[in-house]
C-alpha cells in the first residue's frame, strides 16, 4: 500500500475509472436528451431528463451500497457533463436529425461503460461478486429504464433481449476478472468491448425488423 | 439467549421467515413473468422484470431500513427463485393460458407474504410500529407497482381498493401482535391469512365486473 | 449553543421548519388526491397516491442523505396530514370541480415549500451546497414525478419549463443565503416566494395555451 508504484497504479486506475464514469455519463445524457427532444420536450425539461437519466443508475447503485450522498449529486462534473450533453443536443438539431439512430449508438456505449464502472465501484466497496454483477447491470440499465418510464413507454430493456443481458455480461467479465486477481486496464476495456459489441451487433442483426412500430403497438394496454 | 429451546425457537422463526420470504419472491416473480409475457415480452426481458418485481418492494424496504446491500441482491436464493419462476412461466405457455386468472392468485398470495415478512424484518431492525406497518405495505405493494409502471399502466393498487389496504391489514396484525408480546407462527399465519382472504374475497365479490377492460380505458390520458 | 436566546432561535427555526414541511406535505397530498380523483380512482387508492406523492420527494431526499427511516414514514403527522388531504378531496367533490385549476395552485405552493425545506434539511445534515440545491429540487419535484408516473403520463416537469427550474431557484436562494451566513425566516420566505411566484406567473403567462390537450397528445408513443 505504501509502494509508490502501487500508488501510481491506483492513481491511474482512479483516473481511468473517473474518465469511464464521465464518458458513460455523457453518453447516457446524450441518449436521454435526444429521446426527450424526440418526444417534443424543450429546454430545462431536456436538461432535467438528461441529468436524471445519466445519473439514475449510479444513484440507485450508490444507495444500494450506502454511498451517500450519491456521486451523481455531489460531484459537480457529472452535472457539468450532463449540461454539456443537453446543450449539444439542443444546439445540433439538424445534425441529430440527419443521424439515423444516434440514440441507439450512444445508448450502447453508455450501457457498456456503466456496467463495467458500476461493477468496479461495487467491488471497491467490498460486496460479494453476485451483488457487484447485479449492481453493474443496475447501473447500466437504471438510467435507460428511468428515461423510458419518464417518457411513458415500456422500457427498452423489456423489449430487446440483448440489452440488460449485454450489461450483465460486461459486469460479469469485470467482476470475475477482478476476483481472479487481474484488475487491469485490459480487463476493463475487454469487459466494455464485450458488452458494447454484444449490444451493437444484436441491433445490426435485427436491423430489418419493423421494431419500433411493433413496440409502440405492444406498449398499449390490452 | 443461551437457552437451547430459545435458540431452537429463533432458528425455527428464521427458517419460517426465510421460507415465507422465498415463497413470496416466487409468487411475485410468477406474477411479474406472467404479466410480462401477456404484454408480449420475451426471454431475458421476462427474467429481468420477474426479478425486479419480486425484489422491488424488498429492496425499497431495505433501503429505508439502511440494510445494504439489500437482501434481494446479496442472497443468491432470491435470484435463483426468480429465475425458476421466469423459466416455468416461459415453459408453461399452454398451462398459463388455460388458467383464467393465475396472475391474480399468485399476486394475492405474494401480497400477504410480503406484507407480513416486510413488517417482521422492519421490527427486527427496531423501528417504530408505524414504520413497520408502512414498510410492510411498501414491501407488498412495491413489487406490483414496479411491474405496472414498467409495463406502462396505472398500478393495480390505485384501481382495486382492497389491495394496498389488505397488505396494510396483514402488516398491522403482525406488527400489533408482536408489540403485544406474541411473535409466533400462529400470529404470522393469521396475519398472512387475513391479508390473503381480504384480497382474494374482494376479487371474488367483484368477479362479474368487466374489470380489466375498464381499467385499460381508465389508464388512457384524458 | 448554551445561550437561551440561541436555543429559542433554534426552536423557532425548527417550528417554522416543521410547519413548512407539513404545509408542503398537505399541498402535495391535495395535488395528488385531486389528480387521482380526476383519473377516476376511488377511496384507498386516492389515499395511497396522496401519501406517496406527498412523501415521495422527501423519502428520496432522506435516502440520499442516509436519514433512515425517512421522516415521511416515521413521523405520524405526515400520514395524518396526507389522510386529511385525501379525505377533504374525497368529500369536496363539488368544490374541487367548481375550481378551475386547484391542482396547479396547490402544486405551485408545494413546489416552493418542498424546495426550500428540502435544501434546509440537506444543509442541516452537512452536505455541499450543490447537493443541497439538487436535493431541494428533488424533494420538490420527486412527489410530482411519482404522481405522474403512477398515473401513467409524462411528468409535468418535462413539459412545463418553469417547474423544476423554479424549484431550483428556490433551493438555490435558500442554500446560497445560508452559506453567506444568513439562515433566517426572511430568507426562507424569500426563497419560497421566489419559487412560487416564478412557477405561478409562468402559468398565468401561458394561461391561454391549449396546454393539457396537447400534453395528452404528446404523451402517446409515436
Amino acid at each position: 500500500m505504501t509502494s509508490p508504484a502501487l500508488a501510481l497504479a491506483v492513481l491511474n486506475d482512479r483516473t481511468l475509472f473517473t474518465l469511464l464514469d464521465l464518458a458513460g455519463t455523457f453518453a447516457f445524457a446524450i441518449s436521454g436528451a435526444v429521446a426527450a427532444r424526440q418526444r417534443g420536450l424543450d429546454g430545462f425539461g431536456i436538461l432535467v431528463i438528461a441529468f436524471t437519466v445519466a445519473c439514475g443508475g449510479g444513484v440507485l447503485r450508490d444507495l444500494c451500497l450506502n454511498v451517500v450522498p450519491p456521486a451523481g449529486l455531489s460531484d459537480w462534473r457529472y452535472l457539468a457533463v450532463a449540461t454539456l450533453a443537453a446543450a449539444l443536443t439542443m444546439a445540433s438539431r439538424g445534425l441529430v436529425e440527419r443521424l439515423r439512430h444516434p440514440v441507439v449508438l450512444f445508448d450502447s456505449l453508455g450501457l457498456g461503460l456503466f456496467a463495467v464502472t458500476g461493477a468496479q465501484k461495487a467491488l471497491a466497496v467490498g460486496v460479494d461478486a453476485e451483488v457487484a454483477i447485479l449492481l453493474g447491470m443496475v447501473t447500466a440499465v437504471g438510467g435507460g429504464v428511468a428515461r423510458d418510464v419518464l417518457l411513458n413507454r415500456v422500457p427498452v430493456i423489456l423489449q430487446r433481449e440483448i440489452y440488460a443481458s449485454a450489461a450483465l455480461v460486461g459486469a460479469a467479465i469485470e467482476t470475475v476478472g477482478e476476483r481472479l486477481g487481474r484488475p487491469s486496464d485490459a480487463l476493463t476495456w475487454s469487459a466494455l468491448a464485450a458488452c458494447f459489441a454484444l449490444r451493437y451487433l444484436s441491433l445490426r442483426y435485427r436491423w430489418n425488423l419493423p421494431s419500433y412500430a411493433r413496440d409502440a403497438e405492444d406498449t398499449r394496454p390490452h
